[in-house]
C-alpha cells in the first residue's frame, strides 16, 4: 500500500539500533517561523481550519522537509484534537494559545465526559494517511497526541495556565473526579492513536507537556500510570511492522527512573537534563534491563537565536552530552535522536534550522568513527 | 540594641541543629492574599509606594506573623529593587508582574551597568531596621535579593517572559556581556544583601526564580557561579552572630549535586523533588562531608485550595517525606524548614494557611517522639 521506507534512521535508532547518523527531527518542525506556513495558514483562514483539511495538513507537514534533511515528519496537528471531539470547543486565537469555550470543572462537567467517536477525529486519520502517501516511504511519519495530564490541564483550565490553579484544586480536592477523567482520557487517547497507527503513523508520540508542574508525589498518580495505562493499550506493531512509542514529559528529568519503566522505546528530554546521566540512568542495560530506553532531545530552542557557528557549538555540545552513540549492527544500545528540548520558536530564523540539522548529521557522523 | 530572639527554631534549623518542632515560614507570607495587606497597599497606592514606605513596609511583614504561628518573618520588598536602583524603572500595575521602564538588550545598555549606590537602597536597609525592632526578638528577620541571574532576565527581557528569548538570545549570542552583566550583578546582590545584614537581617535568601529555565550545560557558568560569587563575598556572621545563607533556585532539582557544593546553610527546593531524595543527596553528611545542607520546601502552592484536612494530609506527606529530622543537641545534622515550592498565591482562602502552619508544627512534633 505505502512505498518502502528509504530513511529508516529514526526507526532504527527509536529501537535502540545503530545508524549512521544520528537522527534528527523538532518538535513543531511545520510551523509558524516559516514563510510558507503562515501562507498556507493564510489560505486556510484559521489554525482549526488548517488542521482539519487534509491537503493542508499534508502539505505543511512536508514543508520542513522540502528545507531541510530531517529524518521524521510530524503529523500537523494539535495536542489537543480529542477534547474538542468531546464537545468542548478548541479554537486558537491569531498569536495565542488554545482555547476551549467550555471548561470541565465540576461533577456534572465530569459526568458528562466520555471517550468520543473517533468518527469525529476522522479528519486526523484522513491526514495521516494522505501525509504518508505524500512522504512516499522518504522519512518515517510519526502520529501523536497530549497525555492524560496534559489533556485534563487544558479541560479544566479552559486553556493555557500560569499556575494551574484550576486543575490543580480538582487534584487536590476531588481526586474522585480527576481520576474520572483522566481514565476517560487514557482510554480515548489510546483509541485515537491505534487509529492513527491504523493509518499509517508509523511511531507515535505522547506529549506530557504539563507533568512536570506536578509535585513529586502526585506526578505518578495523575500522570505517569494514566500515560502508562495509554501505553498498555498500544498496538505494538502494524502491518507486522512494530511501531515504536515515545514519551515526552516536559520537566520530568526529575523522574527519570519511574519513567524507564514504561513500557515504551523512548524517552524525550528537556534542555534541564545531563544526557549522559540520563543515558546511564535509563539508555543502558544494566539494573534495569531490557527496559533501557532510547533518549531524544534536548537543545534549548532558543539557541537557534544565536549565529550559526554558536548553533554548531551548541549543537555538537548536546551530541557529545550523550555521547557516542552504539555502533554494534548485531545488537542493540545506547541511541540518541536529535531534537529540541520543546517545541521550536514561532521566531526562529529558518535558515538556523538548516545550520542545526546538518551539524547534527555531520557531527554524529564523525561521532562514529 | 534588639531584643534578644524567643523563637530561635528557624534559625537552629538554617545551621543543621536538633529544634522542638519544624519551623515554617511561607514564601510572600506578605502578600495579596491577606484582607489587611489589601487595605494597606491601597493606603499606599502602589507596590512600591508599600515597599518603599518603612512604616508600610514593617507594618506588612508583621501582618501574617499575628494571623499564624509563622517561625520566621521575612522583609516585604520585591527581587527586582537592583536593577530598579541600577536606573531601570521597576512599576507594578495593578494585578500585573514587574515592569522595567528601560531594557537591557544591547552593548551600550550592558556597558551603562554599575553597582548602584546603596544609598539608592536606603529605603530597604531602612524598613529592615524597623521591622526587627518591631519584631522585637519575637521570630528572625530574613533579608533576601533576586539572584544575579534572575536579575539579568528581567534586566534584559524588561518584565516576565514565557520563554526568555531575549535573555537567552543574548546568552548565546553575545556571552561576552552576559557575563559582564552577571557580573555586576553579583557584586551588587553581595553588596546589597552585606547592607541588609547590618540592617537588622538575621538570615539572607537568594532567590534564583529563574535558574530552572537554563539548560543543564548553561546554569552552572550563568546561574550557579555568580551566585557562588554573591555568597564569597557575603558576610558570615554580624555583631557574633552568625547569618545563615539560603538558596532557592525554581526549577533546579537535577542540579542538587552541584548546588550541594555552594558555600551556604540552606538550600530551597520546589515541588519536584523528593525531600527524601534530597535529604540523601546534600542534606546528610558523608561523601559531601561538611557541606550538607539544612533543607528548605516544598509543598504545592495549590494545595491551600483544598479543604482543611486535605491540606493537612499534603503537609504530613511533605513531612513525612524529609523523614524525621535529627533530635541530638548536640551535633549538627539533617534538618527541615517547612516552606511552599514557590510564592503563596493571591487567590488563597488564609483560614487554609492557619490549618497548615498548625499543622506542621503538630506532626512535625510527633515525628520527634
Amino acid at each position: 500500500m505505502y512505498a518502502p521506507l528509504q530513511n529508516d534512521t529514526f526507526i532504527r535508532a527509536c529501537m535502540r539500533q545503530a545508524t549512521e547518523h544520528t537522527p534528527v527531527w523538532l518538535m513543531r518542525q511545520a510551523g509558524r517561523y516559516l514563510p510558507e506556513y503562515k501562507a498556507t495558514r493564510a489560505k486556510a483562514g484559521s489554525f482549526m481550519g488548517l488542521a482539519t483539511n487534509t491537503d493542508y495538513a499534508t502539505e505543511v507537514t512536508l514543508q520542513p522537509l522540502e528545507r531541510y534533511k530531517l529524518d521524521a515528519a510530524i503529523l500537523f496537528s494539535d495536542i489537543l484534537t480529542i477534547p474538542d471531539a468531546m464537545g468542548l470547543g478548541l479554537s486558537f486565537a491569531l498569536g495565542e494559545g488554545p482555547k476551549f469555550a467550555h471548561n470541565v470543572r465540576d461533577e456534572a462537567a465530569v459526568a458528562k465526559l466520555a471517550v468520543p467517536d473517533m468518527a469525529k477525529l476522522r479528519y486526523v486519520f484522513d491526514a495521516v494517511t494522505s501525509i504518508r502517501k505524500a512522504l512516499n516511504g522518504r522519512v518515517p511519519l510519526i502520529g501523536f497526541s497530549g497525555s492524560p495530564w496534559t489533556l485534563a490541564c487544558y479541560m479544566v483550565e479552559g486553556g493555557g495556565s500560569d499556575d494551574y490553579r484550576a486543575v490543580k484544586t480538582m487534584l487536590y480536592q476531588r481526586p474522585d473526579l480527576m481520576h474520572r477523567m483522566l481514565a476517560i482520557n487514557a482510554d480515548s487517547v489510546a483509541e485515537y492513536l491505534n487509529a492513527q497507527i491504523e493509518a499509517g503513523a508509523q511511531a507515535v508520540m505522547i506529549f506530557d507537556s504539563w507533568g512536570g508542574v506536578l509535585s513529586d508525589s502526585a506526578f505518578p498518580e495523575f500522570s505517569l500510570a494514566y500515560t502508562a495505562r495509554v501505553l498498555s493499550k498500544l498496538k505494538r506493531s502494524h502491518d507486522g511492522v512494530v511501531i515504536p512509542r515515545l514519551v515526552f514529559t516536559k520537566g520530568g528529568g526529575l523522574w527519570l527512573d519511574a519513567m524507564g519503566q514504561l513500557d515504551c522505546e523512548v524517552l524525550g528530554l528537556d534542555w534541564n537534563v545531563n544526557l549522559g546521566k540520563a543515558r546511564a540512568q535509563v539508555g543502558t542495560h544494566g539494573k534495569s534491563g531490557s527496559n533501557a530506553k532510547a533518549l531524544q532531545g534536548n537543545l534549548d530552542p532558543n539557541v537557534l537565536f544565536a549565529n550559526a557557528s554558536q548553533v554548531e557549538t551548541e549543537a555538537i555540545k548536546v551530541l557529545d552530552s550523550f555521547g557516542k552513540p552504539h555502533t554494534n549492527a548485531n545488537t542493540t544500545g545506547p541511541t540518541h535522536i536529535f531534537n529540541l528540548g520543546h517545541g521550536i520558536s514561532q521566531f526562529t530564523p529558518p535558515e538556523n534550522v538548516e545550520v542545526l540539522v546538518n551539524a547534527v548529521h555531520a557531527h554524529s557522523r564523525t561521532m562514529r568513527l
